[in-house]
């Protein structure tokens, strides 16, 4: 049975504030856990069903292991539905002082909503972009419901957090940047590199990183609905320039 | 000030069954209020704070108004941070007896999630798809996710729910089936008319929907997750063979 405390440890972490004091995150469900396990990133504890761990042989030793039933499960749980395992995990402390964008990379101008984050790297995950760049104001990726979405793709795509107008004034490749009235993504010349700007759900890409952006594209529109959800808008562009 | 019993048969439309029995459903957001009530649909009330009447001109004589508290809004509204408006409005009976497809429709096996479900309509309706047919399992659009993440589009998007393996059966337009060994989306050669069939998030197309594609087609992969996001797929499919 878990402690109070340790109850109250576990559901503290979803909260920014306490997972940067504590340097963890939690991570939830079979699939995404082993794909942690199966990457660089530390596990520091791991809380699962009895179930869990009959089925599981692939976590290494050293890793403290935790038989918890169903209704302690729930108490940790983020999830509606709790999927037999909640991971503690370290961040990793990844600096955008150490990268110079030479290939394909996104740039994310203020993304607030954590699912569409999530499914945001998910599809860079599938199209094999290694590296996101996020201004200071876009969703915290050690949200749980972020690394949720992301479907363990988290782990192997690198999550940079900055002035994103800073960062862009430095680069040399051309800016691509989502927008309303821009050249049609059908009909475009395909490069080898590039940053991919995708601007906020609701107010798109801010005037003063507009002016980073060298390719204007746009998803030409058939129908009536005013905009793209941003993940789609993202997998649609990815699609048409990378492949 | 809402009465006890008014917040009661609110909540209520949140369950399946009290929606199907009232012939009701609940949409929140000054935006989708409004594209509802320039639509079809007919709205039976719309609770909404002093700030969102004195904001909006636009609603017909003859829907009954209240104005709420904040304190209320949030009683009623299904949304972490209520947005101004709460309506209630009466479902549509699409009927699958009417509708015979000689257009691009898409055709959904089993969309589990909500927020998928929602985002598939609104990218839906960007490309000018006007159908969308359901199997009896796929998530409720009237569910209070949903039409939040169709952002209004479930209006111009009729969506019909039916035994998909019958429907499919009488189809006489080719079927391009979203798997994971099929021919590359991205050198498929355009058609006119067509139906595109995504399946459940999980465990994709049931084997006895397999049979009627026509065409299976996929998106290649260049990196390492096992899988691309429901909706994302759709919006990356229909933006290659509906251009």
């Amino acid at each position: 049975m878990l402690s109070k405390n340790e109850i109250k440890f576990i559901q503290s972490l979803k909260q920014k504030k306490n997972r940067l004091e504590q340097g963890l995150f939690i991570a939830e469900g079979p699939k995404i856990v082993e794909e942690i396990l199966n990457s660089n990133f530390i596990v520091e504890r791991i809380f699962g069903t009895a179930d869990f761990f009959n089925k599981t042989t692939a976590i290494p030793a050293g890793i403290k292991q935790q038989i918890v039933t169903e209704v302690d499960l729930e108490k940790i749980s983020c999830l509606t539905t709790p999927q037999q395992v909640v991971a503690i995990v370290e961040m990793d402390q990844t600096n955008i002082e150490t990268f110079q964008n030479k290939d394909w990379c996104l740039a994310l101008d203020g993304i607030q909503d954590p699912g569409n984050l999530g499914t945001i790297i998910r599809t860079a995950d599938w199209f094999g972009i290694k590296n996101i760049v996020c201004s200071n104001d876009t969703a915290d990726i050690y949200n749980p419901k972020v690394i949720q979405s992301t479907m363990g793709s988290f782990t192997r795509v690198n999550v940079y957090y900055t002035n994103l107008n800073e960062w862009m004034a430095t680069q040399q490749v051309p800016v691509y940047g989502a927008v309303l009235d821009g050249k049609n993504i059908f009909n475009l010349e395909m490069k080898d590199c590039g940053i991919i700007l995708i601007g906020n759900e609701g107010r798109g890409i801010r005037k003063e990183n507009m002016r980073y952006i060298k390719i204007p594209v746009t998803i030409p529109r058939l129908g009536n609905t005013e905009s793209l959800n941003a993940a789609v808008a993202t997998g649609i562009i990815l699609s048409h320039l990378i492949n």
